[in-house]
């Protein structure tokens, strides 16, 4: 995939709720600079707090891309929308997707991308195809971020852990895995939309040899505990070969997402088993810190969960939201003049 | 996937040896009672010690399906097997092929086929879309082969004991995870081509609720200790919600398949890290035995092997070709009666 142009203009359509702009909202937080506007439509009940703006408007301000960060309706692109992306291709714009269903299998909206020669991102889909993973160490260092369960906060761990080392002047990029994250860095590869054989193939390309002191954050994805998607995780760990892991946890989760039989793992033997994993491409692994979303717990409790989790494990404990990862960052520097230790 | 046809004629092209008609001999081993001739070109260097046989005389006989089980040269299809793969569909076969490029993608072949109402079978892609892998626990039993590393003969052990344990009057059906298995049994998933968030969920289906006393004898494929392929097996593990597993070991390969950097694991550890990942859907996920591959040792230095194998290990040890998997149906069943115990 080529990198996605900015500024971006956010499409959230008719999305029902705020919800259904999660995609959206998520690129609006981590890319104030980019998204210079959004674009609603009638019985659009969404709000980024963003300047509305018609396409034209955009195209006036600098704007390359319309991102449509925002699941539609029964999972068709409606007739309405597709007035509104075809004006914006007549525009000069590129449309770059989160959605399920592929832009580009839409014969109007590919046909006419053809024709004036701009670009569709499906971001969920990767077009290009992998190696089998080498497992052949290179240099650079790497973190990847793993989780007591899908969706608990793997990614804005990740991307502030980025922002973090960048304020402290380290070398260190955002690597991202999942569509929302694919918006925000301006590409990637949704790995879990990958060929099973390429998975670990697909991390190695997405995170290559660098420089020795430069540090990949990647994204993770779903969790070793989880029955439907923990293949993805082992094939990430694998292709990451990690040298820091962070371990993402959801305090409040009642089981595993999705699945009402399977408990959420203990955070100890999580951070057992993927660094088990990890060490069979990279026997230094450690884990640097646990991230916890402590966004369903009062203020009071959030801070004495993260208090015993941390004296627990004997590793900083933080919500990157309420506390930042300064800690976390700390312990990366202080492994990083020697072997990382945890 | 539909049901490929029986009996088959095997289609050799012009193999340039043995080794490159392995598939096709792995179907002539396992099913001779379906594999009627062989249809050799000039210049092919290999033999399945099978009639050879004209297209004419094989509808003659009664083929239903043309199996292309060779490895072409140069990954494309030449225009010599093109002229016997359309003379093939109009004399009214069906075509089944297990190479990494597809029938289906070569327009001659798919227009014909379709002109004809014969179909293709492509055996390395699944053409069904899946549900995520639910982790709900279904009735009936599974044995899963799994292994130290990939290619040390987990289909032809779970073969064998599918053979022993019908020839024993239990109920058993193999279930193929890869494109030989599929072209034996007829019907199958190779999981390594599925989509990652569905490798579970592939498995799920491949072997679906059944009687109680049923056994799912399901093929494995790549091993947790393979940088490359360890997703596949992780998936498949937790697909599989295996009941027994059989630990699949070749013992004089110098490092893992591919990767010369990583060692062969010991046995020990394979099983119990295979055992640890099962019991997240199944918690009495047990080991039942260990085959192993000696044909690169001498018949003595092989029975030592296995001696000492299955001291070391508890466990049932075999070598399916040279001595039956007899002991380890004799474990499943005595484990049978109550909770299989290892």
């Amino acid at each position: 995939m080529s990198h996605i142009e900015t500024p971006y203009l956010m499409f959230l359509g008719d999305a029902k709720d705020q919800l259904a702009a999660k995609t959206a909202a998520g690129v609006a937080h981590w890319r104030p600079d980019v998204c210079l506007g959004q674009l609603r439509m009638a019985g659009c009940n969404a709000d980024l707090g963003l300047p509305d703006m018609s396409l034209e408007a955009a195209r006036e301000a600098g704007v390359r891309t319309l991102v449509i960060g925002v699941a539609n309706r029964g999972g068709v692109i409606s007739e309405a929308w597709l007035e509104v992306l075809e004006q914006a291709l007549k525009l000069g714009f590129d449309l770059a997707s989160g959605l399920h269903n592929k832009l580009a299998d839409v014969p109007r909206i590919a046909d006419l991308a053809a024709a004036e020669g701009r670009q569709l991102f499906d971001v969920r889909h990767p077009t290009q195809s992998f190696e089998v993973g080498s497992g052949r160490k290179r240099p650079g260092k790497r973190l990847l971020g793993v989780g007591t369960d899908c969706s608990v906060g793997k990614m804005y761990a990740t991307l502030a852990l980025e922002r973090e080392m960048k304020a402290r002047g380290l070398a260190a990029d955002f690597r991202a895995t999942g569509q929302t994250g694919i918006l925000i860095a301006g590409d990637g590869v949704s790995v879990d939309a990958v060929v099973a054989d390429f998975i670990s193939g697909a991390v190695e390309w997405l995170s290559p040899e660098n420089e020795p002191d430069h540090w990949d954050i990647i994204e993770g994805q779903g969790s070793l505990f989880h029955a439907s998607y923990a293949g993805v995780s082992l094939g990430l760990l694998h292709g990451a070969q990690a040298d820091a892991l962070i371990l993402c946890h959801e305090p409040t989760r009642p089981h595993m997402r999705g699945l009402p039989e399977y408990p959420v793992p203990p955070i100890h033997d999580c951070i057992q088993r993927n660094l088990e994993a990890a060490r069979l491409t990279n026997s230094a692994a450690v884990c640097v810190g646990i991230a916890v979303n402590t966004s369903g717990l009062p203020e009071e409790e959030a801070r004495r969960f993260l208090d015993e989790t941390a004296e627990a494990h004997n590793l900083p404990a933080v919500d990157p939201v309420r506390n930042g990862v300064a800690p976390i960052v700390d312990k990366i520097q202080n492994g990083a003049s020697g072997r990382l230790a945890s």
